[in-house]
Formats: structure tokens, sequence, C-alpha cells
């Protein structure tokens, strides 16, 4: 044990992101990748790019890329923040909105990675059991000075109402962090209310509608002053040069991204209906995955399709046990995943 | 002004980064990057890039590169963190190693990044005053949670002797970060301290010697249990697809390096005895930069220069405002900007 490290990382178990195995014709669905190539304006962009240019510092400020999500969203690029991935700006919140003797909220359960955020700043967390219905549920006169809401939640899949999301924005004395990850893949989302209340910021990422979880690329959407004070503490030259350049393409290309994001709905509705056939208790996903009980011990189920190299996200702990999380896949690599399930093949 | 945001942040000054102006034909010497472009092995790195890879997250522990970095310095991958540009490293540090009560230290003048980490982590902080000779001084008994060492030193360009700094390290209770990014350009470095002590770290970046300021790739050497600490608490993808494979490329090919790193101190040989020539006060450079103290206001030499597009850096304050940096360019740029101070042209 080494003293010079601070004793709150001494005592923190780190984020365990989920597995990249190395598997051969692996049906990978267990980090809620989309199973499409990103826009071919990102390959054009990079076959395009003069490495000769990388020897300059990138824009600090992004400029074109946060022109370009300004105009897709109706405000400024003074509303905009981008991040090397929304990782960056979850962890920026906490930095700056959070006091030493500040507190963190969020659903449990929720993105796992948040209580890991509280614990690097090592404040205390508040978060809000829902396990009862998994519903919107917040107790009378709770506080807390950053709260994270994940909508869609994760990894139930749910989207929670947004006239209750609006009202306990509008009650609430602190920040809230709406993380909207998965919002492409959802009926409705919440930007307005980053444009309309000053204490609401939302999160988008290019990881899942736009196919590019390789690039590290999200944003942040909020009043000025919040984005301004965010900016003060981010690295300097936070994104380079190759991703701005395939951010920005990827951007401009509205189509391709809307194009795949209504294919993996139309998969997740046929997922959603098999599973249930097949006795699983499944939920109304408004994600690019399927949350769900199997009919057998899920931990067995989860270890029968890795042996068939298909593999599905699992936690054993004492409330998730029992479920499974499957991203939704190509058609071919649903089908596979059901013909195994059926003990077809 | 918003009460949402921590005091300490509606604080704060952000770091002003060195400009990134457009001018047409610009001659560039502001910001310390190398004149030359990066391998062609990035290039072809980057031109043999399956782009449509960008929808798998990255390797989230950089697994190649480290293995490459570790080949290079000898050492073991677990002794090299990768992060997103060196700014990543030196905030990292910061929330590692310093509790809230904790202190950080640095030389005065040295990078002016270190004090507004400082606040973003809001420490007391306790430089050392080296005005006086820009030379090696360290008050009796001095003491701090993490010193953040540059060397060679920012903006001076002078490297310290490295037995007073593995005699400083040894006594020091905290933390040694020494700051690296220009050790290719100097004539020793202190790489093995890192590895030698338990209380010190070494930060590396591409920017400057690879030519790769706009990819953001720094590194981490250290003890095994700081880097494991330091693991903790970035964030958990942090280093997309995109500059993974353009810094293996780079870092492969060391020759290209070497060579580009050799031109810039002949430049840099030339351009110290040209301006000493015309009476600038000009100190033995040990990077790819040169400070000196020109024959007349070095604020009117900056803005003469600048009116003929030739960029340096000049920062009007107190201590620093007699001084102009200059980036050694390459030889026809050094040759330009000599011929303007020269009135040749």
């Amino acid at each position: 044990m080494n003293k010079r490290i601070r004793a709150s990382v001494r005592a923190m178990t780190g984020y365990v992101p989920g597995e990249q195995p190395r598997i051969p014709d692996i049906v990978k669905l267990n980090t809620n990748e989309n199973p499409y190539p990103p826009s071919p304006a990102v390959a054009a962009a990079l076959a395009g790019f003069d490495a000769a240019l990388l020897r300059l510092y990138p824009d600090p400020v992004c400029s074109e890329l946060r022109q370009e999500l300004a105009k897709l969203h109706g405000c400024k690029p003074e509303n905009i923040l981008v991040v090397n991935g929304s990782d960056e700006a979850l962890r920026l919140v906490a930095e700056c909105f959070v006091e030493n003797d500040g507190s963190i909220g969020y659903f449990d359960p929720s993105y796992s990675l948040y209580p890991v955020l509280a614990a690097m700043r090592d404040v205390e967390t508040r978060p809000v059991d829902i396990w009862l219905d998994l519903t919107w549920r917040m107790p009378p006169a709770y506080e807390a000075s950053l709260f994270y809401l994940t909508n869609p939640n994760a990894p139930t899949g749910l989207l929670f109402d947004k006239e209750k999301v609006r009202d306990f924005c509008r009650d609430f004395a602190g920040v809230v962090l709406i993380d909207e990850a998965y919002a492409d893949f959802a009926r409705a989302n919440c930007l307005d209310l980053a444009l309309e209340l000053p204490n609401v910021l939302i999160c988008r990422t290019l990881s899942k509608s736009y196919s590019l979880a390789g690039l590290r690329l999200g944003y942040l959407v909020g009043a000025e002053d919040l984005i301004a004070a965010l900016n003060k503490l981010r690295d300097s030259y936070n994104i380079d040069r190759l991703a701005q350049a395939a951010a920005l393409a990827a951007v401009r290309d509205q189509a391709w991204m809307l194009a795949n994001v209504e294919k993996i709905r139309q998969t997740r509705t046929r997922l959603t209906h098999a599973l249930r056939e097949l006795g699983w208790q499944v939920y109304d996903s408004e994600t690019n995955f399927v949350w769900a009980r199997p009919d057998q011990p899920a931990g067995e189920v989860f270890a029968a399709l890795r042996e068939r190299a298909i593999i599905v996200r699992y936690w054993n702990s004492p409330h998730l046990r029992d479920f499974i999380r499957i991203t939704v896949g190509t058609g071919e690599q649903i089908d596979k995943l059901l013909r195994v399930l059926r003990k077809e093949i």
C-alpha cells in the first residue's frame, strides 16, 4: 500500500468496462456497439486526411463541429461542449458542480460508472432505489449537488416520462446531467430541457447511433454559463484532429445514422417478441439493447451463449444476476442468437 | 454568477493555450510544434485503417502501444499509462496523489498549466521561485504532495542537472512528475529514475519530437502501483482507435523521429548563434524552442514579427515581458525570421 496514493483512490474499485474478447467469428452483443459501419463519409474524411497536418495542434474548441451540432439542435455553439467520449463529460460535471462536501445522485439501477465518479471526487452518493418497478420515483425533498439521469435508462432500456423529468429538473436545486447515450433509439428525448432550464445538461455520444464507439466523441448541450465553466476544466486540446474530422463527417450524414437506427429498432422489436415467445420477461427497450430475464438461470444462459461465441452482458451481482442484456445486432446475428436459444442449432 | 458551479471553478481563469491563427503563409513558431511531418508510417497506418472498425470500442488499455513503449524504454507494459495528450497525465496525477488538504509544487517559471491544475483540485500551491538564475533551487525542508518538474524546463529551455533531480526525488516524500515533453531534444533525460525510484513518474508526449501534436498522445512511465492507481481514474476508453494505430506506427519508426530531432538541434544551434550576434541574450536550449531577451522591447519585436506573419510566443506578464519564445522551425523559416530581424527583408 502506497501512502502517496490518495486514500479514496486506494479504496476505489475502478469501473470495469465490458470485455472486448478476441474470439474469431464472434457475435459481439455485449457492449451496445452499433452492428453497422459508420457513414461512408467518415471513411472518405479519413482517406482525404493529410497526415502531415498532425504535426499541428488541433482546434482547441472544435469550432466546425460545434457549429454543425448547434445547427442540428437549434442552439448556439456556446451551448455545446465536445468531449473525448461521454465519459469525459460525466467526469467533468462531477468536478465542476460538486463541492468537496457535496453529493451525487443517480438511480439504482443505472449506469454503473456513476458511483465510480463519485468515489473519484470522494463525495457522498445519494442513489435512488427504483428496483420496485424500475419507473420514475424520487423521494420527497430529495437533494443533491448533481444528479445523473440516464434516459433511456441502462441497463433496463426504459424511457422515463418527459413531464416527470421536467418537473424534477425544475424543482431540483443542483445540476441534472441527462445522459442520452441511447436517445436516438427512443421515441422521445429531453434535449429541449437543456436549452430551456438553467440547470440541465444533455449528454450525447456518437458511440451508439453513429457507429463510432472507436472514435471517442461525445458532447454536452446546455446553458452557456454551465458550458463555459466546464470549458475551464477540460484538457485544453481534448479532441484530436482525426476525431474532429471524422465526427464532422458523421454528423453531417444524418440520413445514414437514422437509417441504421431504424434497422436496429426493427430488429429490436423482432428480438423482443421472439424472446417473449420463449417465455422470457423482456422490458420495452427504447435503446439499442434489450434487457430480459430468461426462462432459465441467466448465468447459465450467458455461459451457454458464450460457448457458441455469442457474447452478451451479464452481471453476477445481487439485483442483476437474474437478467442478461443483449445488444441489438444485425438481423443475421439476432437470427443466430435465437436459433441457439431455441436449440435449433 | 451561477451558484451551482463550484466556487473554485468560478474563481478560476482557465489555461489559455497559444493561439492557432489562420493566416495564410504563416510562419508559426509559437506553440513548439515540429516543423516536419510525422513518419510516413503514420500516413500509411491511416490509409490502411478500416473505418468500419470505428463502430467498436477501442482497446481500453492500449495493449500493443504499451508493449511497444515498454520495449523502447526497457520496462514492462505495467509501467506505462497511455494518455490523451500529456495534459491528461498532468491532471490525473493531481487527482491521484493530492488529498484535498494537500499541496502542489512546481518551479516558477515552468509550464503555466500547473497552477491551473492546482486550482482545479482546489488545493494549495507551493511554487518555488527560480527567477534569480533559472537554475536548480529547492528551499530547505521543502514539502508538497506532488511536484511538477519540467525538465528541460519551459519556457526557459534549460536542462536541470540530473544528479540534483535524483537527490531531490530521493528525499521528497510526495510524488514527482517529471514532465519530459522536450526530452528527445536534450542531451540527457531522467527516464531511468522512474524505473528506479518509487515516487517518480516520467511524462512523455508524441506532440513534439514525433510531430504529432494533432493526435493527442502522451504516456507516463513509473512504478506499477502508481500506474495502477492512475488507471482507476482515467476515462475507461481514453485513447481512440485511430490514435492508437497512428501512435504505434510513429513509435516504431524511431529513425524518422531521431532524424527530425537532429535537424531541429542543428537549426537551434544556428538560431542561437545568430540571435546572439544580433545582441540578444539567448539561453542554451535543450528543447525545440529558444528563449531569449531581444535587444529591443520584446513586445515590440513580437508585434513587428507578427506583422510579417511570423508568430512567436510572448507573455505580457511581469517576469516574462522581456522575453520571447521562438519555436525552432525549418531552416527556411528560421532564415526568414533572421532576415526580418536583421531588416534584410
